[in-house]
This record gives structure tokens, sequence and C-alpha cells, in this order.
């Protein structure tokens, strides 16, 4: 698109208020607007990153058995109680308002409840599992201070999956799946490296549960990470009982912080008891169903992304997630070149941000490092005196120069 | 996909407490969930609906400029106190919250104030302008009583536009586009025929506002029709003088009811000046930017399609909107030709909804007509002795032979 065309505008400086990194460079750069303390509008090129997100979350969630719906953010009061979540002593971060005729309702913060309470609607027989569904849902936590920018919001978007299984060694069997396509999506969204599988602690079911830990300087929680075998333990649960069992040394232990990306955990039979699902067995008996959850906070993803991948100057996205493929930026007196090679993308189907805006050179280097589209091409009188155009990635600092005529032909490997 | 991966099944009865046709065959046939009164989970087919309904909406709305954002559904008080929408007894419909320290919050109902005033952070030349953003956002209203299923919930999707323009003459003519672009969307989701551009009441700004009220026997609106001329006029604008500015005689009206679909509405400077959204002209002068707001009721449209077309059997989808391209139901012994047929129709990039359960034909062919797919492929004993396949219309009876083969190399054409 024609960077002209896009009513948002780099700031020079962030909000006063704003302390963290992500959300800083965000709002600098025209991603996101702050509607309140910790709920954030994604302006249309942040919209764009946590579709990429989304897409590469769905692709994965699908690839396992997946299947996409939508819940409802209104929740009844009565769901909640029956496994005694609705208390606010004993869940403190309840929105809830209330209907014309008085009664209670909650905002979602969680879908645990009312998704398993649905499937009574549709298990009934151990035919009718396993189920996988997944959403994309906006989640409300009344948070006592939102900070940590787009890290801790009070309305943040959430991938949530919840599988029905039959039985304790079925369960195990897709919960291990799920770690796999965890470690997929993050290492499609460019965190494969600095992510880990974390051991954290389990509830009445399983000892564990698993947390996924990007490591990252801001991060909020502390763990103790084992590089040689890529998996690291939660602070809660670091005993040496758990050492032993790991088969791990605690000199063999980094402490680092990391920001969980994602969560996953077992609730075994307990939820299913108290909300009524059970299913007929082979036999004839009636058993509980064995439930799992496994989060991913998309909107969080994309604030540890750029708590990774940034300088001085801005972003720098990892490619898979970037609004744009490339950053094609005219400096030259005639657009004329400029405006061919902008069109001759579009039709490789490469996506283009086309800065041909009236403003100074500098202007567009400084926006354009801002915005951190991984791939810059500069045409200017000098680089058209070669009938070329300069390319350079936005985490390098050499250029290269390549031929109108070939960048056309070859774009995708020159983008590569 | 294959029918017996879905984890939702038919139903043959719908709940007690549902009377509206739209959610009864929703939730007959596994589209949607009832969560509470006014508010309906997504199922897997009813998100596949929504999706392909957004998608047409998107691509109408990018068409005539359109940037797609996404705002909160938190909104702060104060904005809605400036603008007198936040006291109860002006707005009525307000689902309210508290954050910890105690202040209120509110639930969206609506965004012309929070979208507005963000506005202020990027207009503030003539240069900026226009601009056009729009979203596709869960509104919460707090409706006293939620009635006709997912026609007037308590939490429904919609699509918002908002129009910024330079003066009133650059909003009539971005009003006017947006008109044509209503009935492309209308049109694509196969109420086109159906369908009226409505005048009802204006504002302060202008006499009147729009409405796009399609012709249904369970529409909650009366409107006067004008068939010659298109056009329709809502009761509470029919006055002898609108009448003669309309050129159109209380003789040529019919009486008709309509469900609202979508409306448009100018709100001239006012919001601007209550929330300060003003930009220099070219003289230097401040002026307040002209506002307008065009919403679509995503899943309205949706309840609407349904009403509109059924029968007695269940829904019968426009093409569009059909959550598959054609329903394929083996009842042969051997399903290998159904199988591979069913390969060959993927191949082609037809979506298809493959029956291949160890159930009834009765069964089949019933759970078909609810589902609503509007072409249905039939493989029997009976059709294989003639190396061919079914096809059937859903809003025909008659059917149709097709040599497998020719169905393989030519599914488009016969799947018209």
């Amino acid at each position: 698109m024609l960077q002209s065309e896009l009513f948002t505008k780099t700031l020079r400086t962030a909000p006063k208020d704003e302390q963290s990194v992500n959300a800083q460079l965000l709002i600098r750069a025209g991603y996101i607007h702050k509607q309140m303390a910790g709920a954030y509008a994604y302006l249309p090129l942040g919209l764009k990153v946590i579709e990429k997100i989304k897409n590469i979350v769905r692709e994965e969630m699908n690839a396992i058995g997946g299947q996409e719906l939508l819940m409802t953010s209104l929740q009844r009061k009565e769901l909640w109680e029956r496994t005694d979540r609705w208390d606010d002593k004993k869940v403190d971060i309840w929105f809830k308002s209330q209907l014309k005729n008085g009664n209670e309702v909650g905002l979602a913060w969680s879908h645990e409840e009312p998704i398993t309470e649905m499937m009574t609607a549709y298990i009934n027989s151990y035919r009718d599992l396993p189920v996988y569904i997944y959403q994309f849902q906006t989640k409300l936590r009344n948070e006592l201070r939102a900070k940590s920018g787009i890290l801790r919001g009070r309305e943040f978007l959430m991938k949530d999956l919840y599988s029905y299984s039959i039985s304790k060694e079925a369960h195990e069997e897709f919960y291990n799946k799920a770690i796999q396509a965890y470690h997929k999506v993050f290492e499609r969204t460019g965190l494969g490296d600095s992510t880990f599988l974390t051991f954290a602690s389990g509830g009445a079911f399983t000892q564990f549960s698993h947390e996924f830990q990007t490591l990252s300087e801001t991060g909020e929680d502390v763990i103790y990470l084992h590089r040689g075998k890529k998996l690291a333990i939660n602070k809660e649960v670091l005993t040496d009982e758990v050492m032993a069992q790991l088969g791990v040394k605690r000199s063999e232990l980094e402490e680092v912080k990391g920001s969980e990306v994602g969560n996953i955990f077992s609730f075994g039979s307990t939820k299913s008891e108290q909300l009524g699902l059970y299913f007929k067995d082979e036999s004839g008996a009636q058993r509980p169903v064995i439930l799992g959850s496994y989060g991913i906070g998309i909107s969080r993803l994309l604030g540890v992304i750029v708590e990774k991948f940034h300088d001085e100057k801005g972003i720098i996205w990892p490619r898979a997630v970037s609004p744009f493929d490339v950053h094609l930026i005219n400096i030259a007196e005639n657009t004329a070149q400029a405006d061919k090679l902008y069109k001759a993308l579009q039709l490789s189907g490469i996506s283009v941000l086309y800065d041909q805006r009236d403003v100074s050179v500098g202007v567009k280097l400084t926006d354009s490092d801002l915005l951190g589209i991984p791939k810059r091409a500069l045409v200017s009188d000098k680089t058209l005196k070669e009938d070329s155009v300069e390319l350079k990635s936005r985490n390098e600092s050499k250029t290269k120069l390549i031929a109108i005529k070939d960048m056309m032909a070859n774009a995708r490997s020159h983008l590569q």
C-alpha cells in the first residue's frame, strides 16, 4: 500500500506514562493506540501483524485436529459458581456487570467453564471423543496494575484450545502433540531459539503444567534454564526432587528472566465432574471426560517479539509476522522507476509498503527503521544511474545494488 | 472436511425457550450454541459463515478506501460524559463495570466516541483528510429482553465504519459511495432483491439517516416500500412533506415488515466539537472534522439470511455464504468412488463436507437438508451402476445424474 494512505503517523516520542519498550515502539510506529491503562487498539499496521500471528497459530492448531469456534464474552455466574471460581476472593481479576433484571454476568477472563458445559450438548459417548476446539478471543482481566504495555493488559487477545479426551493416556498423547505444535508456532514467529518448554506446578491431576518461556531481559518470570536439554524449570517447582526427576543438576541451570508466551495445563476430570460432562464408555459405564487447556497470548506474543527484536532506531520484525514483505522508498526526483517497481512487486504477490511521500530523505529513513519491515528497497537518483535499487536488511548495515530488472524478475529470492 | 470429524451434531428439536426461526435452525444444525438469552457461541460451521460474510464486507469496505483496525471493548467513562451518552437515562443499554480502583468503565455498545477521540492523535491538517476506518467488533448491549435469536442479541458482531471528512460536500460524496458499497454487500450475500435503502430520521446535521431494510415477515420494523423506485420510508418520517420530497405518493407505497441489516448516519461536526477533533484548513483556520458512521450487523445478517432462506426441512444458504460449496454424501456399500471424488473436488479448490458416516440414509439426507449447503452430491449403489453421482440443488427437487469423471473434470461448472 501507499504509505501516504496510512492515516497513522510515526511519533518522535512515546506517551510519558508508557514505560515498556514494546508499547513505546508500537505506539510511536503507529501499530497500536492506548485507550486506557492496559487496553490498546490495534491500528491497521498492528492488526496486520496480529492476523499474521493468528494465521500461524491457526495453521498449527488445525494441523493437530483443532476446530475453530468463537465463544461469547458474556458468561453465566452459575457456571463459575459450580467450579468455585466466581467469588472475587477466589478469582481476583473478574470484570462483572449486571443484566437489567439485576442478575450478575461475568465478562470472559477465561473460557474453561462455559466451553466445557457447552460440550455436554455434544459429548455423550466414547464415539464422540476426542474433541479439540479452540478460539481467538478477547479476554478481559481486571488487573490491579496494568503495566508492561501489551504484555499484561486488562484487555488482550488469546488463543485458547481445549482438549476433551477419553482417558489419561489419550490426553497425554495429545498433550505431547500440542507441545510440538507450540514449538512450531514459536519457531515460525521467530522466537524458536529463545523459547523453552518450562516445567511449572501442575494441579490435582498432574505433577506439572508447562509454560513456554521466551528469554527476555524484561520478562516477569524467573526460570532456571538447562541449555543442553532445552528445558527450563519455573522457580516454584525448583526442588531437588524435580531436578533429579528431570535429570538435571542445579549447577547446570542458569537463572534467567522469561516472558510466558504459552501455557498448557491438565484439568483431569475435575471440571468435567463439576460441570456434568460425562460419556458412556464401551461397557456402558458413565465416565468423566479428561480436559486439557492450551493457551497462547496472541497480543502478548506481539509484545514479546518487539521486546526481543528491536534496536535504538525501532522494531525489526521477523519476516513471517512483518506487516509487509518489503518497504520500498523512493527518494529520486522522478518517481517513474519506483512506481513501476511497486506495481511489479505487487504482481509477484509481494506485499509492499511504498513511501512516495513528499517528505525529507531523513524522515523516510527514520520512519522506515522505526516501522521495522525486514527489507528496505531504496530508489534514488544515484541508484537510477545504474538502473538499480539499493536493498538493505533492517538488521544489517550493508547494502546491495540490484538491477531493477533483476529485482522485478527475481523479487522473491532477493527478498529471502 | 469429513462430517464425522465435526463435533457438533444435528438436533431433532430446538431448545424450548428459543422461539425465533433463525436461532432454532442454527442451533438444530449445529451452527451456534446459546450461552444465555441474547448471547450465542459460533460453532465451527457458524464461524465459517460469519467469516464468509465478513470477507464480503471487508472487500467492499476496502474498495471504498476503508482501513481495518480493531478498537477495545473497555471504554473510558470520561469520553462518553463529554458527549452526554454515559448516563443510563440517556443510553439505556450500557453494560458497565469497575476497575480495581473503583473507577467505572464501559463495555463497548458503540465506538464513535473512542474512535473519534483517538483520531485527534492523527488528524491535524486538511492534508490528513479524508480518513475511512472500520472494524469488526463484538458489541455488548444490555437489552431489557433479548429475543429474535441472533437478530437482537446482548452480544453481537458488527462492522462499523467511520468517515472523517473535510467538508459537508466531501462527506456527502463518500456517504453516497458507502450506499453503493452496502448495496453490493447485500447483493453478494443473497439479499439484494429484498433489501431496500430506507429513509429514516436524521439528526441535527441532516434531514435523513439511511437504513437498509430486508423484507422479512419476522422483521421488527414497519416500512413503506416503493418498489418502482426501490426505496422505502421508515414510519417515523412518513409525512406528506417527505413523500413530496422523494417524489412518491402514499397510494404507491406498500406497508411491509423489514429487518434492519445496515444503517448509515451523519454526525456532522457535533461529536468532533465535543471530543476536540479539529483540523487546520488551507487558510490556517481551525475547523471541526465532519463525521459519518456506517454499520452492518454481521451476526444479524446471518440471522436474516436464515429467516429469508429456509424451508420446513432446514436452511438454504446462498452460495456466497455457505460453509461449504457442496455436500458430498456416500450411501453406496463401497466408499471408494466417493472417497476419490472427495479428494478430486478438494484438489479443484472446492470446499466439501463429506458425509461418510455409518448412519442411515434417512439421517444423512435429513441432516443435509437441515445444514443447507446449496449443492448435494449423492453417491449410491444405483448411481455407481452408471459410474455417476446424483447432483441436487437444496432449493430444487429435481436431480441430475452426472458421470463421476465429468464431475471431477468440470466440478466448478456443475456446482454453479
